[in-house]
């Protein structure tokens, strides 16, 4: 007999007006998971995810279809989660934000990974500045998890329950250690009394070369607003800046690119033993 | 008196059952671009960037609405296209593949911008093989652009025309030097007779870490399929390979990032004199 979090087998959903599917549904808004301080994940793999990376799964849902496809997962899943729900194609329709939803959701409540006092003073951490477009969001913080940052520090922009932004991370934004913060001026100030470097990437001017720059120590790397870029304030905060060197005539570097290329400077020159695994 | 092109004022089209129009539509799909080698360009930054690329421009369609607003591109692709017609807002609904449009398109004939005999000996090049995702396609050809390739070669994979990686690329793939080839072998050994290496991009196993490796020189560095990577053909034709180490645990890099990084770590190196517009 198959099992389940709650012991006994789950119950079957088929109306989108059921009062869980219409809260669940209405997750998809960032104002209803900054109220409610839930957010839903959709598809097999950030379903797993969300579970593997020690989130609470509060309610899962998942057609017949799914739990068939992706038996793996729907066991993994369901044995975790508080609540398990079967829910009909139409109504799996309702809670998908994809063109072609792979039927599989879980309802989470949102406890950050890490608070301001795990910041390591030796580390290396990105923090993205109003950073608005969520795909760009999520590739910044799929580039530092693969290329092994510490943490990310997010300071207004995007929500980082965006469900674009979950997919654009696959997954990275439930796994990987995310500090949200409303005052980075105090989190800047208390890292720099830490010995901790400060460093704005910013497009020209009086900047250093990335390449040629001291990454070495503890670091918190900011990457500004996509059209924007880092705001005065911020600047003033900062205690070097950086820039990535264009050879080229025409364009700049979309917002993923120069994140990649920064992180990938900083952690090259930390020492630590290369996996080489890609 | 406005001037155009064919020196007379556009015609108007109202009807989305017009030939002209049709044919147009057509072009978004890619066996139309192949049977017809003719390609389309939507929204007023990529009509603007054909004009300004040297692309011919046989009939530029627009709205009386977009006109207004971005009458600086109307102007300027009105004087070099061939002919200039006057759409409804409907039947640019029906030429669009964006969500929100911009009410402006050209029709252009597909030329390449550069052939085999243009490789120089001493330059870095970049090659795709078998790239399917256009974004992909077109955030390899920003980053080249943006940090100083001196051209792509694109064998097999994602169409260069396709209206998502034209618009990915900011109009990159109708300025850069590209060249499209059928015969990949011939190509590489050619390349090496004149002294090129060609680098392998791999996930791991025996390749050089990608810093330390020796990228002087001219070079083509291959980047694979996004899930496959590189076919064990090319493989065999390649006399480098080199890998991004990842001090992460979990993730991979998507194909956008590895390959800002890839062309990052060979540009930096070529000795140009960094332009620091960014």
């Amino acid at each position: 007999m198959e099992k389940y979090g709650s012991g006994h087998p789950p119950e079957e959903i088929t109306s989108r007006a059921n009062p869980r599917i219409k809260a669940a549904a209405a997750l998809l808004k960032s104002n209803e998971r900054k109220k409610t301080g839930r957010f839903l994940t959709e598809g097999a793999r950030l379903c797993g995810d969300a579970v593997k990376s020690g989130v609470t799964v509060e309610e899962f849902f998942s057609t017949d279809g799914a739990k068939e496809k992706y038996s793996d997962v729907f066991a993994l899943v369901s044995g975790a989660a508080k609540r398990t729900f079967i829910i009909s194609p139409d109504v799996a329709e309702k809670l998908s934000d994809t063109r072609s939803t792979q039927e599989m959701f879980c309802v989470c409540p949102d406890s950050a990974s890490l608070t301001e006092s795990d910041i390591k003073a030796d580390g290396f951490y990105v923090m993205t500045e109003n950073v608005q477009n969520p795909d760009n969001l999520g590739a910044v913080v799929r580039s530092a998890e693969a290329l092994g940052a510490d943490g990310l520090i997010v300071f207004s922009g995007c929500d980082i329950r965006s469900p674009k932004a979950l997919r654009a991370s696959m997954g990275g934004l439930l796994r990987f250690p995310v500090i949200k913060t409303s005052d980075c001026a105090s989190l800047i100030e208390r890292a720099k009394k830490n010995g901790m470097k400060i460093f704005a990437t910013v497009a020209s001017g009086d900047a250093a070369d990335i390449s040629k720059a001291d990454k070495s120590g503890g670091c918190i790397c900011i990457i500004g607003n996509e059209g924007a870029g880092i705001s005065a304030e911020m600047l003033a905060l900062c205690t070097h800046k950086i820039t990535i060197p264009m050879l080229g005539k025409a364009e700049s570097l979309n917002a993923a690119a120069a994140a990649a290329i920064t992180v990938w400077e900083f952690m090259k020159e930390r020492g630590k033993k290369a996996n080489v695994a890609n």
